[in-house]
């Protein structure tokens, strides 16, 4: 192992000494990284087995290169080369990858050492990434790039090491969207302080692995109402046969089918199933699903958006509308411990590995 | 009074009773409400005074009319014909009104009574009115519009009393930031329960009208140091002559000038100055502030995001991104009993008045 010290300078956890241009600027917003696999000591040294491109750089590349292949390997390499990075250029966007970690610097103080194999928990528009196979074993028909080189991850970067008793993939998906049922936990735990007899909670999008992972986090933190909210008759059977930790009781103690984007026809359907909701969890990702949320959530409650397709005036404005006084978070896609609680609840909740299986397969 | 009951069904608190179309959505969504002046139960009767554009809907009516005062004048008269509200269908945005009370339905809760001169403090967008002077008095010159005609508050609307003793332009100006404070008081005290000698604050964009109020509010709820964060040095003058509410500390302990947007620029000085915050109030009206805010921010501490530039993807990936366990929260506009702790922080705080009268003056 090379450890930096004296010749460039000290190392920043966030990975401000990697960053060539702009200078000052942090990594995710670099144009261009050092991903020289020379370390500083409080780095760690991955050597890459697969990138999992985000949903819409894969598009983006495979439309922009008619689907072909070569093309396809192409860009992705011109990027890398490029910028130090697997960063879109135009998408802004990155992706998760895993590898065995070669080697930890003895300052690093994300308690990995070599051998793991991990999975990174911070996107790949941040991590520095050199590509030493030319993607020759990637048909560019999947988001999934198997792929040698080396990644670098800082001091303050996240990782997860993967678990040895689940598919790879499935671990992926979970680790993906891990931070909504960590979150969820953490609120309706403390939603429980207040209220002993326990919270109700709705989850919009509960039969989705993000919505399937928060309902059965949601249990385990003491709700004593998990009602979920699904847009039609297919997720409604899916989410009745799914079962809970114990085998026997659903995920959801209460099922209703309503379109999450009618604020009116949502929040009716949620008070009918026992609601208002004291938490509210947004999964569904698509636009306009601000009214509905707030509108099911009780004064005094809580609303945790976990969709990217929130649109952040339209809360602001959509509870002061309807003099909703209601706490809305921004899903933070980090919190301590995340990847693991995500981990433990696929591993005892039979219904939520049931929902993933039948939407990992194929993918 | 006429009092619509049986004729026309139930009323809703929301206002849903008063959409024509489309059918079953939030007022605010709706492209046509029902103002017709005759009230249901809940329901309260404005005789309005003045329009308060919003500052968007305001720039687009002047850029498509040149300017013309005539055209300015039609345009408006048009849209509230056309959709019983002032909701301009371009920028989508409304503003506020004030008035006096005409009438209160016998089952209204606003606790409001005729002769009452109020502000509203939900948005024109959602509010049904009438304009019956045909805007003769406005000049099309300010977002200010004298105006004579009738507007129907809800059973669920926010009106605030006008204060007697401070100007109208002052009180609106006020109530219209008014959520910034009230939310940043109520956070700050929950932050001081868990660490009692109370928690630091950081305010960027503290000498603007929500920033200098939230300061003011911060320091109320027991902020232990209230550091304000300023573009320049004008602005840091401004806070620096700024009086507390003791007549001799300012609003703000410390006083740093940063560049919101350079998170590593700003979670620099923020730490110099005593940081990193336990609770960071964004109230800066440009885009990029999310990483500043993150980064300024200790673990486990709390940021609140008022400005509407905000991007919640910025804000969720942006915390992901440098494994930040900070809870961020959308600025909700409604908290019960803002306008009054505004109101009130503005009769207490010299510096805070000193603000808000450099900066509405002339407006």
């Amino acid at each position: 192992m090379v450890v930096r010290t004296s010749d460039r300078g000290q190392s920043s956890p966030l990975g401000l000494h990697r960053v060539i241009e702009p200078a000052g600027v942090l990594p995710q917003a670099a144009r261009r990284l050092d991903p020289d696999p020379a370390m500083w000591p409080d780095e760690v040294l991955v050597s890459v087995e697969r990138l999992n491109l985000d949903a819409a750089s894969f598009r983006q590349l495979r439309e922009a290169n008619d689907g072909d292949p070569a093309k396809m390997r192409a860009a992705v390499l011109g990027i890398v080369a490029d910028r130090g990075k697997m960063q879109n250029p135009v998408t802004g966007s990155g992706g998760m990858l895993t590898g065995v970690v070669s080697e930890a610097g003895p300052d690093s103080v994300l308690g990995l050492k070599p051998g793991d194999r991990i999975a990174t928990l911070v996107s790949l528009s941040l991590t520095p990434l050199v590509i030493t196979d030319d993607l020759a074993s990637w048909d560019g028909t999947s988001e999934q790039v198997p792929c040698a080189g080396h990644a670098i991850l800082f001091g303050r970067s996240i990782a997860a090491v993967l678990p040895d008793d689940l598919p790879v993939p499935l671990s992926l998906a979970v680790m993906d969207v891990c931070g909504a049922p960590a979150l969820t936990h953490r609120v309706v735990s403390q939603a429980g302080l207040v209220n002993p007899k326990g919270p109700v909670v709705a989850i919009l999008g509960a039969a989705g692995k993000s919505g399937s992972l928060s309902a059965a986090a949601a249990r385990q933190a003491g709700a004593s109402l998990v009602i979920g909210v699904v847009p039609h008759e297919r997720e409604a059977a899916a989410l009745r046969e799914a079962l809970g930790a114990d085998g026997s009781t659903g995920l959801a103690d209460q099922i209703v089918i309503a379109d999450a984007t009618d604020p009116v026809g949502v929040s009716a359907a949620v008070e009918a199933a026992g609601g208002p909701a004291d938490v509210t969890v947004v999964c569904v990702d698509v636009p306009g699903c601000e009214g509905g949320a707030i509108l099911s959530t009780a004064q005094g409650g809580t609303v945790i958006f976990f969709s990217m397709a929130t649109s952040f005036t339209a809360a602001a404005l959509g509870a002061e509308g309807v003099a909703a006084d209601v706490t809305m978070l921004v899903g933070n896609g980090y919190t301590p411990g995340h990847a693991q609680l995500a981990i433990d609840l696929i591993r005892t909740n039979p219904g939520v590995r049931q929902i993933f299986d039948s939407r990992t397969t194929g993918e």
